[in-house]
């Protein structure tokens, strides 16, 4: 199949990699061109603009950083809207505003073309290797037509409900890390405190009911001084952002993710560690 | 060998049991003589105080509800540190205070008897499989000697420090679970506000970044309106109300262990939800 895609980062560039091996034709743009230098070399081929990409492709994948990206790639001037043809698919899966998705979608509609909001998890490693977890909104007949495409990019695919839909999954995956991420690092806090060796203490209580992805997979790199971004603690505070105006909006109060946020606040805006991997939390809440 | 057992409750009736068919001789107390029954009939011996349980015994273990019970069952009248002979070993399974357990240690030091705090998790199911997780402070000489003890009562067996590092290791285990529990139920919440199936938001968010074993075992039984106890709030509230305690003394702070106990309190003080299980917090959340 054509396929358009914007946005060449850490995740795109390997998603995309995926798609050129399962032996698509990938129409490509990023803010920045030299890092589509790799790519190009593979056989993705060069466009100046989001419009460009969109011209000829049957389905057009983007993941970028913040929504204001995601509203002008799609339906700002040269946005991938105003090129796409009736009958195609547009695919976000930038971690971005249910209401946003929800608006791409009428916008859309209107030219007869489909959209998913397509958030994934997993990180670098599972764009790499395809194992992502993608949750799916929109259209259910678009969504059940882009099973090889979907299958090629993840692993666990999941369709959640009407536009929007993928995102608010995400946001529940988010509010998940958010607190569980305080008691990570309150957990360490203690430890160390009380004379424990923090090494030895996961031993202990990292496979039982304490048990979590966070616990085994963030606290050894606090305990051995790493707070390199798996997941940058800006796009971090993003997402929470994102989730806490959503409830807000439902009429819910969520104070656990209200106390992540503004510790994640504190970080990056106070402590100037935006760019760290969330792990840095622990230095919010060390005194 | 001669083993001393008081506390038989869920947990400790099961690790009495495996006691028993790895053939040691069981003398057992406990405050309902009733909940004793089926462990005398399966060949274990009954008597009539904590003195009389530890007489003869070469190792007195126990599992009672509250610090205070530890308290009175160790150092009381009639407790089993007024009759353990020189040599013999005092294993307190009890989630309880470290600042406790160094008081024991001491006051049992004084006549020759070592004493190991050996708090466990892994709840019912793994104290009847033998598949605990038991975090050991105290004597390295006696916990070196109690090896087969160990494994015939858990899988896990990590020696974590001197006295008291046991209930250290059980707190960072309760921090651990506090904060997460308000993630779950939040992301539960937030997913049935915005109209999803949480059911099927599980199945897109449960084995990544966002896992853990609150929620892949307690959200499925929030989702089916199932609050029966595995872990009671009650119980929970206490050991929280230690971790407090001890990060007071420690100075620091931990705001999310401050925020679950404060949640907890409520549900169980005001929405008289004590005897509930811990997924309850549910309700708490819950405008």
């Amino acid at each position: 199949m054509k396929i358009g895609w914007i946005g060449i980062g850490v995740m795109g560039s390997s998603m995309v990699k995926n798609l050129l091996s399962a032996g698509h034709e990938c129409f490509i743009f990023t803010r920045t061109k030299s890092k589509a230098e790799a790519l190009i070399e593979a056989g993705a081929i060069w466009k100046d603009s989001p419009a460009q990409v969109a011209e000829n492709a049957d389905i057009v994948g983007m993941i970028v950083a913040m929504p204001s990206d995601v509203e002008s790639v799609t339906m700002g001037e040269n946005g991938v809207l105003s090129t796409m043809k009736p009958g195609t698919i547009l695919v976000d899966f930038t971690t971005s505003s249910p209401l946003l998705a929800k608006k791409i979608a009428q916008f859309a509609n209107k030219k007869d073309i489909s959209t998913l909001d397509a958030p994934v998890s997993g990180g670098d490693i599972g764009a790499r290797n395809a194992t992502l977890s993608i949750m799916v909104g929109g259209d259910k007949a678009s969504f059940d037509k882009l099973d090889d495409f979907f299958n090629t990019l993840g692993k666990t695919i999941e369709y959640q409900g009407p536009a929007g839909a993928g995102q608010h999954t995400k946001m529940v995956n988010q509010i998940l890390i958010a607190t569980n991420m305080i008691g990570v690092c309150e957990s360490l806090i203690y430890a160390e405190k009380a004379g424990l060796n923090p090494e030895n203490v996961l031993k202990s209580v990292g496979s039982g009911a304490a048990a979590s992805w966070s616990l085994s997979n963030l606290a050894p790199r606090i305990i051995k001084g790493d707070f390199e971004p798996g997941f940058f603690v800006e796009h971090f505070i993003k997402d929470m952002g994102i989730a806490l105006t959503e409830a807000k909006a439902m009429g819910i109060e969520l104070p656990g993710l209200d106390m992540s946020y503004n510790l994640y606040k504190k970080l990056a805006d106070e402590m100037n560690m935006g760019r760290k991997g969330t792990q840095a939390l622990y230095f919010a809440l060390k005194k």
